[in-house]
């Protein structure tokens, strides 16, 4: 039996993808070779690639003066190629609002002058700070923020209007919202959210920034060298490129990021309605910054909530767990969640609640 | 139908883990998920690190005192991590013996005095320099090198015996051969030849060599912090560390390191006997110095190769392209080609070379 997963990543697949990569698993496009054997040389294999990136392009409307590259080690191998491909005035201005956005100004401080400019840890990261009101660092060659907070479930309602280029770890909500990606320097994400199983990360850089990385950069980590190389300066992540694919051809044929975002926004809006209107389940984020994609919740009772997540699970509802660093529980229903999930999710916690009264 | 799967990588893997992967791809070890979609802090997935890490350590009978660990970016990320985690004195020794070993020398450069200590691209990389008659470098951090080359296709047929800490690129080889783990400082290798799909790179090394890194080493890059978390620091590619661990029980079950190696032993003499006694084919790497994993041959003649690789391509026999970079063919006969593989590519051979004399 499939359950629903609400794991914050790795996370759901939906089940048609899933299906076709297995039904193909022996063999992709009829060349009798799984996909996670073929050269990445081969034409077939070549063809996903480019095929994959121009998904991209097309339903993230993606400038021309862009690069989309695709590459490995997470999110967290980026907080180092930031400032390693951007950082050649040797500082950069940080928004802190969450956990990865905290690492991320972190491994900035290896490199140069990193300034926290906001930082909202003193509420547990439940709001953004006021982006019109923060001071920028004149001359810095980025402005570093985590478009979406995937441990304490908030996100920005309106990006930094800043000088420098917006630089942007969109990990958990890429391909969830509409993104002007014009208005960023670098978007960055891990794939194992809304895009494809872990092990991929996708860049989207305007190239006019990226073409002096600096000297003590690893080759690997140069986005220019990838972008030259079309994603296949070495072997690439072949399996989760093909899965990306796979899911950006259903996200097409169900009417794009327009037509998701609506369904998240419905699917968040049933979740959040009900537990602002239960007695048992508190959400800490301020409504405005409140993620789509990552929706903790907690009764205030640590047995009560671990009396939930095991009783969710037999319930068919597992990773509900939330970050050690919250407690309490986490619903990630990120674009491959469908309503129906949301839905039973909401019953059972009636049901909870009733129960624990 | 499946086609012998020549090349050198992404390459072959066992028809029998392919498809158990297949058979379980919906709903692994009884969780309702699939291994795409289940957390990393999944107990059913912590579960297949650790017994994959297990493996790895009994197979190649790593000593206690090395960590083996999971990363991302293939070896050219290593590239650039072997410096970064050792070079503390700021100079290391490099052997170059081909295309990937010269790169590997061209980023140690990056990070401080990286000095060819030997260099065989006088021909062609057709042989391995004399090890006892290198001039090592005194005090160098470690000594570098790709014992396997899977381009030009020659090996090792032993070792420096060096002060320095030795480090070695296994990517073509690793799990093909018995290998003394406690010679070495540091293995590492890209996944995607003897091991699983291509995103996933194992490092093994001796703990007290990595304990220092270079204070400009991405954190993703410390092979410390790896270690610490138990390859789990951030999302791993968990994909391909679960495919590694089917294959790996696989070559258990057959009989362990030792047993493929006979078995590659002879599948590579097999084809070099076929070879070395035709008139159309040659061989040109030194037979000491001749890989078991990648055998390239020419027929001397451009359009007879393209012929060949053509018509070989019609009878199953695929991906036999040469690299650019020495041209004509190559057949990579790692551990999960069968001997019946190499038997259809020599009677292939055969019949070309009386249809075309």
């Amino acid at each position: 039996m499939r359950v629903y997963n609400f794991s914050a990543g790795p996370s759901a697949i939906s089940s048609e993808v899933l299906k076709k990569a297995r039904d193909e698993f022996l063999d992709f496009a009829g060349t009798g070779m799984s996909v996670t054997e073929i050269s990445h040389r081969d034409k077939a294999f070549e063809a996903v690639v480019k095929e994959t990136e121009s998904l991209v392009r097309e339903l993230l409307r993606v400038p021309e003066d862009y690069c989309v590259i695709f590459v490995q080690g997470g999110a967290s191998t980026q907080f180092a190629a930031v400032p390693l491909n951007l950082m050649r005035n040797g500082k950069a201005d940080y928004i802190v609002t969450g956990n990865f956005a905290k690492k991320a100004w972190q491994e900035g401080l290896i490199y140069g002058d990193a300034v926290k400019i906001g930082d909202s840890s003193d509420k547990l990261y439940s709001y953004i700070p006021d982006v019109d009101k923060l001071e920028y660092t004149e001359g810095a060659d980025y402005v570093h923020i985590t478009s979406n907070n995937t441990i304490f479930g908030s996100r920005y309602s309106k990006y930094p209007n800043c000088k420098a280029p917006l630089v942007a770890d969109m990990s958990s909500e890429i391909f969830s919202r509409n993104t002007d990606v014009s208005k960023f320097g670098v978007i960055y994400a891990g794939a194992q959210k809304n895009l494809a199983p872990a092990g991929l990360t996708i860049v989207i850089a305007k190239r006019s920034l990226i073409q002096e990385p600096l000297k003590i950069c690893p080759t690997m980590l140069k986005w220019k060298v990838q972008d030259e190389n079309g994603s296949l300066y070495n072997t690439p992540p072949a399996f989760p490129i093909y899965m990306a694919g796979l899911v950006l051809k259903e996200l097409k044929e169900k009417g794009g990021v327009e037509a998701i975002q609506q369904i998240n926004e419905y699917k968040a809006k049933l979740l959040y309605d009900f537990i602002d209107g239960s007695a048992l389940y508190k959400n800490c984020v301020e409504p405005e910054f409140r993620s789509i994609m990552n929706v903790p919740f907690v009764t205030g009772n640590a047995e009560l909530d671990a009396k939930f997540i095991s009783e969710a699970k037999q319930a068919g509802l597992v990773s509900l767990k939330g970050h050690r660093l919250v407690g309490g529980m986490r619903a990630s229903i990120y674009n491959a969640m469908p309503v129906e999930g949301v839905k039973a999710l909401i019953n059972f916690m009636k049901k909870f609640e009733t129960e624990n009264k």
